[in-house]
């Protein structure tokens, strides 16, 4: 009926198929209403009701602890990068740990709305690798410690959840979440843009500890940047961005009715392992990453020079992949494997590239 | 195949059928890629296509001027209520007409940034009538001047643009964009939240006069709120909203393959005398906006008392029309059409609402 490709986009990436499909059926009257999701008034009892849904999902299936707020927000990451700061920074001093763009970005937003300060950077190793907790530099009295934690363009993951004592941890997740369990009690803040492991781009998931949020927000914080605005509102302070909440919805229940979070994190961790063995073994691809900072969402690797890389985007595009090109900043080859690529994705994948390897020898 | 009601809905509205069945046949696999649109990294040929198509368009139908940059941002026009002060304010004093509860959030919004003042209101009669030009106190220094064009609530519409010397003139056009032609060259800046007229929510529309683009904006402003980085990098500084993006291109090409602009005006004509002149002679209904300052997108009426009022609004549900409801700020009912509600639908309410005068004259 239709062709579908294996997508290894780092974002926007793959939907579960029967997710898809729901969609599809319902797109001109959506659980009887006689209307698309896409026509919805947000207020209606129908939209409020998938919602309500979502969040609901959203607790459930992260296991997310009663004193935190689960927020639905517009602009992505992006914003967030933005909305931490305006909404907790008090004293004006956070620390920032860098591991790759994203959380350098988040950090050069930080420095807009105070003394956002470096306090780690694995960058003069081409963040190929995690910083330890002893080679943090953390100050006792700023407002949040920010990480990202999991870095898709370098293909690193935080192994494991640094201690910063009393100073509340940020975290963005957007390439990660969904695809593991995570203590969501040893974080002050989770974002995630939703568009890797979870829904359509356009928003962001923010889960939010109740304690952090302040209705003394500055002066020139936008009304769409407030947390406390957005929680009093129940994320429809404005119209939100109804198709991403929809779809978050389908994706959990395909996510509950498929394991969980434990059965995501068990297949990503079958797919990254035989992608980083045969890595392992490859004398034509390269991963460079440390083995205990290794992603299992986001898989880079090379070969030795950009003319062989070049020829392998192409080729694997004609064997119907697509978006294995590396990120700009970097070249080489990333593969992003969420949880809606199949196993069967990651096998052909790994047959493609022995036999490129083959031919290339 | 699927029953279909009339939705009335001020926002998120009606969309066009056929745009529905395309959005749906393509849920997938959109145009060959292999992959839903919900799928596809924005960087990707295919969908950096759909991104310059639907700009190309917009320009096209909306007849825009060369030096008029078009951007599509996340957040809706709330976000864009913070944005336009964040950019255009440079001496931060400018002038808001109030003409309802938008321009009344947009002032309060702009009130964080700078000094915004109340240049016009018809607050003291409820609203129910634009302002002429001899009403507003425009202050010749003021950095622009804020107007809402169609206000959704109270069924108003600006009959005329204001004159405002050399201040740029802002315009909030969310619930009447693309519904009427429009001398872009009159305002300095055009922005529309797109959930009404033109695609699903969680996006703005912003036309924007080159010259008042600007690098120099405050320290604070949010990067995603910077209108020289969004145009610097075609609307995608960050993941968009591209679901909202491809259903703008789907609504334009619609748009166009039906006569365009002029004919939408046409239509909404038609709609909206037949439904202003049934209430002209109704003993029942009452529409309490003068007759210059009527909104083609949005008509309301009222029953002598509330009780009435909610037995139509029961009663029109019951008989396959939906969100007549007025809004709660003001009661009574609302009845929105926009672009997308067939000329039956109008008819099919007229001859309710004739049938409902009669049981309860």
């Amino acid at each position: 009926m239709y062709d579908r490709i294996y997508n290894f986009s780092a974002g926007p990436s793959m939907l579960p198929v029967p997710v898809l499909e729901k969609a599809r059926d319902e797109m001109l009257n959506c659980e009887g209403s006689g209307m698309s999701v896409n026509e919805m008034s947000h207020r209606s009892k129908v939209f409020d009701k998938i919602a309500k849904d979502a969040e609901a999902l959203v607790r459930e299936v992260l296991n997310v602890p009663e004193n935190y707020k689960v927020l639905f927000m517009q602009g992505g990451a992006t914003l967030q990068f933005a909305c931490v700061p305006l909404n907790l920074m008090k004293t004006g001093r956070a620390d920032y740990v860098l591991t790759g763009n994203f959380s350098k970005k988040a950090y050069e937003e930080g420095q807009k709305f105070g003394d956002a300060r470096v306090a780690g950077s694995t960058k003069s190793e081409n963040f190929t690798r995690i910083p330890r907790q002893n080679e943090l530099e953390l100050d006792p009295n700023a407002d949040y410690v920010h990480i990202c934690f999991n870095n898709t363009i370098y293909g690193t993951h935080w192994d494991y959840i640094p201690e910063t004592g009393n100073v509340p941890l940020v975290a963005d997740m957007s390439s990660c979440i969904f695809s593991e369990e995570v203590d969501i009690s040893k974080f002050g803040l989770i974002y995630a843009g939703v568009q890797k492991n979870l829904a359509p781009s356009g928003m962001a998931l923010v889960i939010v500890r109740e304690d952090l949020i302040r209705d003394d927000v500055p002066k020139y914080c936008p009304s769409l940047c407030s947390y406390a605005l957005t929680a009093k509102n129940d994320s429809m302070y404005n119209t939100p961005n109804c198709w991403s909440i929809y779809i978050t919805k389908l994706v959990l229940e395909h996510i509950k009715a498929t394991g969980g979070v434990k059965a995501m994190h068990e297949k990503a961790v079958r797919k990254a392992e035989k992608l980083y063995s045969y890595l392992e073994t490859s004398k034509l691809f390269k991963n460079e990453v440390s083995a205990e900072s290794r992603s299992l969402m986001n898989v880079v690797f090379r070969c030795p020079d950009d003319e062989m890389n070049a020829k392998f985007a192409a080729a694997s595009g004609k064997a119907g992949m697509s978006n294995l090109k590396g990120h700009r900043l970097v070249g080489g080859m990333r593969a992003s494997i969420y949880n809606a690529m199949p196993e069967e994705g990651v096998d052909y994948l790994i047959d493609f590239m022995k036999k490129f390897e083959q031919e290339n020898a």
